[in-house]
């Protein structure tokens, strides 16, 4: 049987809290049944919760605060005051080493603020990003960083991408998975400084991935690599535009699907084989990104995210936990400073 | 009668050029009637296409040239050795003051480059910008920069934004359009120093637009704002990003409708009232990106266009030529400057 894995969940973040917290820990627990929880958050609101679900009761300890950060609570605020409340203990949990990751659909800020903080960064990497799957036409990639840096280095840039090989390693279990990094063109003259230098720095590294160079906007969707690495401000935008299209063009399709009587007709025909597609764009079959470079394994959920939503955050912190995530990014960015210091010193040769 | 509109054509440009340039200059023809054209290139391709369409018979004088402009050319061999090319007179024809504008669905950078050193900027115009209609969700939207500079200041964004403004009253008939800046957050700590200063100048302005603040990527195609303002990487990366997404939803949901016997019976009856929903997301008919701020009106249609789509586009030249965008923008950025001076004198007194 495999060891178990116990992951802390913030159960009092996020617009639907606790009640989809406790819901997906529950469809979390029935794909994985090695799964232990801390649930930290308000006891009264709580138990009834967790009393509904039996597959829960010999899988979780549920420990008491009233304390919670609000979706207004600024950063500063959150650090200042917010160590005892159900995310700050959620995180301390991981800290401590008493839990393995921690899942919270609460305030990002707050929680990105918190965890930098608490969790402190890897050794060899400067900054944390946030990484998250997004759905593709051939399946899904990994793309960071998706707003936790609105301006980054070239050297923040080559940490994402060794950091985005280890996700897509590991959660999607590809061997060598093609990375590119977002830029407005494809030629090596196209783009900003910042991009071109790390276009230059990664062309030269033979850790395991295969960088492709620069990818375009529509590559995303298009799935033309595993992982795309940008600034947090791009990547952000992109995010979103992604989310804004799928909504703009969903929201159009059921009109369209409505607006006769033959497309209703029509509608109950293709019902079915529009599930598929539907499930395939579900934000909450995608939900979870993660903080990546961190030494603790931390997961955002969509704060809107459904109780099967969050199942899927919880998903991906088992994934990250089981297959050491940690181990993998911390062996790669040895090799690269490794080859890093090799070529500065055959270049002062 | 309305004036004849005289407006000049490289109809080498493109992938399928000229073809789908003299298709597309008959299909404008018979959405304008006021329209003329100027068309350059080599009178051999061309001359029996033009003979096909017999509106176009009395609007058109055909001006050969051998030389074209290729889509590997970079930007400095086009301006070193394209003035004579079918892009390059087609330029030269709207500086002359013979046509009102130019389409071109020729290699973007060099059609950006000559054009900005053969029709200069607009006085108070530091940066030309890339902007183009998008659909969303309510209709369509405006957005700029859309790839024509890389890194800008918060000057270049307010400029943009003025020039935006009067793009979407000129275009979309709008009197008084909404105006957002694309960041990662709505609130006003959110962003980098650049969108932040250009928001805190917008939001003094007493132009004909209503500065709503800070937008994010869902509100593109939410239809959020009338006006998209952003630097010219982020905003190729979204335009592009919507691109992708669109094309991957329409492809899978092509598959979803042929994946079985039933949705294949479902798709006759739905298959009608599908179309508005393709021919809103089509991107022939967003067709036609302006240069935004250069002494004379430049569109850009894609270089993959149908004839359909190059009509679009010669439509986006014609409503801008025929609605004075010029004397526009040049009011819009007076009352600006006043403005700023009045601002600067009231902080120095």
């Amino acid at each position: 049987m495999a060891r178990e894995l116990i992951i802390s969940l913030d159960a009092m973040g996020g617009d639907n809290a606790p009640d989809i917290v406790i819901e997906g820990a529950n469809i979390a627990r029935e794909r994985y049944p090695n799964l232990h929880f801390l649930i930290y958050g308000n006891k009264t609101e709580i138990a009834p919760l967790i009393s509904k679900y039996p597959l829960l009761a010999d899988c979780h300890e549920l420990r008491h605060t009233e304390k919670t950060i609000s979706a207004g609570d600024k950063p500063g605020q959150a650090l200042r005051r917010g160590r005892d409340s159900s995310m700050g203990l959620a995180l301390q949990s991981v800290n401590d080493g008493e839990a393995c990751a921690a899942v919270s659909a609460g305030n990002t800020g707050a929680l990105m603020a918190m965890a930098k903080f608490m969790l402190r960064t890897m050794p060899g990497i400067d900054r944390p990003a946030l990484a998250s799957l997004l759905p593709t036409s051939r399946g899904e990639c990994v793309a960071l960083d998706l707003g936790a840096n609105v301006e980054c280095t070239e050297k923040n840039l080559v940490q994402f991408a060794v950091m985005g090989a280890a996700f897509a390693r590991t959660v999607l279990g590809l061997k060598k998975p093609t990375v590119g990094l977002l830029n407005v063109g494809v030629e090596e003259l196209k783009g900003n400084d910042v991009v071109k230098k790390a276009d230059r720095i990664l062309r030269e590294t033979s850790l395991p991935m295969e960088f492709v160079g620069f990818t375009e906007g529509d590559g995303l969707a298009g799935g033309e690599v595993d992982v795309v690495v940008t600034d947090g401000f791009t990547g952000n935008v992109a995010l979103k535009t992604t989310e804004g299209t799928a909504r703009m063009i969903s929201n159009l399709l059921s009109d369209a699907l409505r607006d006769s009587i033959w497309s209703k007709i029509g509608y109950l025909f293709v019902r079915s084989s529009l599930k598929g597609l539907k499930d395939h764009l579900d934000p909450n079959n995608h939900n979870g990104a993660v903080f990546m470079g961190l030494s603790g394994i931390v997961v955002k959920s969509h704060g809107s995210a459904s109780g099967a939503g969050f199942a899927s955050a919880i998903g991906v912190a088992a994934d990250m936990s089981a297959n050491d995530l940690f181990g993998k990014i911390a062996a790669d960015l040895k090799s690269f400073e490794e080859e890093q210091t090799g070529v500065s010193q055959e270049k002062a040769s």
